[in-house]
C-alpha cells in the first residue's frame, strides 16, 4: 500500500530503500550488528555520514565553499538558529516572505532575535499565490532574505529565485529539497528536514557558505552553533544514526536508480501535470487552491464542491488503497503529495480515480 | 551478534523489539503503511506517543503533577534548554556537580545563561569517585542543583540522591534511565536521551514538574520552550516518529517481559556483579577505574596492565563475537556497557572470557 501513499510527510520512501532498511535493522553486514545498536563513533557510521554528504554534494553540484550538516530539531529549530547566527546583534533588518503556514512560523521565531520586516504577506489572499519579482522591494541593507521554496499546506512553490544577489539568501527547502536541480550559487543557507524527499523524520540538512561562520555572535549554546557541528563532522553529540543511514540509501537511489536531480525533476513534473490536468479539465469540480503559475509540483492542494463529496472521495480512495490524501488540518480539503518516492504509475492511478469519481458524482 | 553488543551507546536493544521494528519498517498492520511513511498527525501515531508516555509513567510511578515530553537534540540540547528555563534572568546561582565528561559539558552551557557554581569538581581526581553528602555545601538559595546520575565515560553512578529537598533538583539520567526504580518525588526535572536503555538515538525524554512552567523567561524560541511541546503533546513539529515507536516497544518489553523496574534493577545488579567480581579477584590485572562505592552498574570501566594486553583482549573478544568493548576515546582502556537489553548470559560469557584471558596472559 506504500506505493499509494500520498502523505504530506513523513512521506513515502522508495520500496527498495525500505527493503534495505529492514535488512539493516536485522543486521548491517559490514558491522555484524543491528543498525540500531551501532555506535555513532564507529568507523562505519563516520563513513555513512561522509558518503551521505558526498552524495548530496554530487546531486546538487555543491562546491567546497559550502558546508553540509546533519542536525536534529527539524525546520522549526532552524527557524530559531538562523536568526541567532545572522540577525542577533547585527543592527540590521531581516526580510521574510510570508507565503504560507510554514514561512509564517519562521517569522515569529526571527522576531525574538532582532528586527524583521515582512516584505510580502500572502495571508489576506489566503496564501493562494506567491509574489512576483516586481512586488518585492528588497533592501540592499537587509541582514538576509528568508523564504520557503515550497509551502506544503497551501500547495505553492517558487519556480524562480526571489531576492537580490547582493543580500544573503536563506531558503527553507524542507518540502522540495532534492526534487529538482537548484542554482546553488544563489543561496547562502539552505535547510531541509528529511521527512519529505530525503528520508524519515529525525534529521535535518543544513547547507551553508562556510564564510558565514567567520562572524558568529556570542552567547549561542554549542549545540545551537553550526561551528560545533561542522568541527565534529555532524557527530558533535549522538546524531540520529537511523535517519541519517536511511538518507544515505535515498541519496544512492536518487543517483543510481533515478539518475540524478534533472531526471527526478522530469518525473516530478510529469506526476504533477498528471493531476493538474484532471483539475484543469473541470475546475468547478476539482478546485485547485494555488494560482496556476505558482502551483507546487510537490503538493497538489484542491477541494471539491462540498464537504460530503470530499468525504466520499476520501472513502473511495481508501477503498482503492490510497493513503494520506486529507488536506492539512488548518485548511481541510484534499492534498496529494508527490514527493520523489511517489511513482508516476501511482499518480496515474490516482488521476484515473479522480476522473472516475467525477463521472459518477 | 547483537546479544554480545556491549556498546556504550547507541546500545543493544532487545531481540524481540528488533524483530517488531523490522516488521514495522515493512508495514504497520493497523495502518497498512511502512512505519517510515506514516504521518505524525495520524491517530495511530498520537496513540503511540500517548502509550509511550503512559508506560513511562507506570514504570516510574510518575504522578500527574509531572509532564512527560519527547524531544529531539539529545542531552546536549537539554544542557542549554534547562538553564534557559530555570536560570535566565533569575539573579540566582545554579549549582552543578562536575563528576565526569558529560556533566562537565552541562556546566559550560549553563554559564551562557547565568551564574554557575561548581559545587564539586572531580577532575583532579580523574573523575574516579563521586562526592559524599558531607562534601557538598548546597545552598538553599540556589536556582537548582544539576547532576548526572551515571557517567558513561568514567563508569561512576550515584547510588543515593545528592542535594537538598528545598532546592530544585535536575538530573541527567541519560545513561541509567529506566534501569532501576527512582524516588520520583526527589526530582523536579529529569532528562534522558534514548540511546542507552530506551531506544535508538534521536529522541530525548524530559520529565518535569508542571509548576516549573508557570514562570518561563521571555525570549525563548518556541521550539526550545517546553510549553510548546507540552501543549502539542510532543507533536509540536514533526517528531522522530521512528525513535518514539521503538521506545514504545521497549517500554512494553520492560513492563511485560521483564516485569518492571524493580525486576530490571535486580538483573542489572547481577550483571554488574558478574564483571566486578572478575575485576576484584585480580585487581592488579583488571584495574577498575571507579571507586568501589561509586561503581556504575551500567558502564564497567577498566584497564589492563599494558596497551598491548588491551589490544590482545579486544582482538580475542572480537573473535568471540563481542562488540563495543573499547573505552571512550578520551580515556582509552576498556568498557563494558550493561544497558537493560544486555542479558545476564551474555555478561556471564564476557566474564568467562575475562577469566580465561587472565589465565593465559
Amino acid at each position: 500500500m506504500d506505493s499509494r501513499n500520498f502523505s504530506a510527510g513523513p512521506g513515502a520512501l522508495p520500496a527498495g530503500v525500505l527493503a534495505q532498511v529492514q535488512a539493516a535493522v536485522g543486521q548491517v553486514p559490514e558491522v555484524g550488528l543491528s543498525l540500531l545498536g551501532i555506535s555513532h563513533r564507529s568507523d562505519w557510521f563516520r563513513a555513512v555520514v561522509r558518503e551521505t554528504e558526498r552524495n548530496i554534494r554530487e546531486l546538487l553540484g555543491l562546491p567546497d565553499s559550502y558546508a553540509v550538516l546533519f542536525l536534529q530539531g527539524g525546520a522549526s529549530l532552524q527557524f530559531a538558529m538562523i536568526p541567532m547566527l545572522l540577525l542577533r546583534g547585527r543592527h540590521k533588518t531581516a526580510e521574510y516572505l510570508r507565503t504560507g503556514y510554514w514561512s509564517a512560523k519562521a517569522v515569529a521565531e526571527a522576531r525574538i532575535e532582532g528586527d524583521v520586516r515582512v516584505l510580502w504577506d500572502g495571508e489576506t489572499e489566503g496564501y493562494r499565490r506567491l509574489p512576483k519579482a516586481d512586488e518585492l522591494s528588497c533592501s540592499p541593507q537587509a541582514a538576509y532574505l528568508h523564504y520557503a521554496s515550497n509551502e506544503t499546506v497551501e500547495g505553492t512553490q517558487f519556480h524562480g529565485v526571489p531576492g537580490r544577489d547582493d543580500v544573503l539568501r536563506v531558503c527553507d527547502m524542507s518540502s522540495d529539497f532534492l526534487s529538482r536541480p537548484i542554482d546553488v550559487d544563489k543561496y547562502d543557507l539552505i535547510y531541509a528536514h528529511a521527512q519529505k524527499n530525503l528520508g524519515p523524520a529525525g534529521v535535518t540538512v543544513v547547507i551553508l557558505r562556510r564564510e558565514l561562520l567567520q562572524d558568529v555572535p556570542t552567547g549561542i549554546p554549542a549545540i545551537l552553533d553550526y561551528r560545533s557541528h561542522l568541527a565534529a563532522e555532524s557527530i558533535y553529540n549522538t546524531p540520529p544514526v537511523f535517519a541519517i543511514y536511511v538518507a544515505l540509501l535515498v541519496t544512492r537511489w536518487l543517483r543510481d536508480d533515478i539518475g540524478g536531480l534533472t531526471a527526478m525533476a522530469g518525473i516530478n513534473a510529469a506526476k504533477a501535470r498528471c493531476l493538474y490536468d484532471v483539475i484543469d479539465q473541470d475546475p468547478t469540480f476539482y478546485q485547485g487552491r494555488a494560482a496556476r503559475e505558482d502551483r507546487s509540483l510537490m503538493n497538489v492542494v484542491f477541494s471539491l464542491p462540498s464537504f460530503e463529496l470530499e468525504t466520499d472521495f476520501l472513502h473511495r480512495a481508501t477503498q482503492e488503497g490510497f493513503a494520506g490524501l486529507e488536506g492539512h488540518r488548518s485548511l481541510g480539503g484534499l492534498r496529494a503529495s508527490l514527493y520523489n518516492a511517489v511513482t508516476l504509475p501511482a499518480v496515474e492511478d490516482l488521476a484515473q480515480l479522480m476522473r472516475e469519481f467525477r463521472r459518477r458524482a
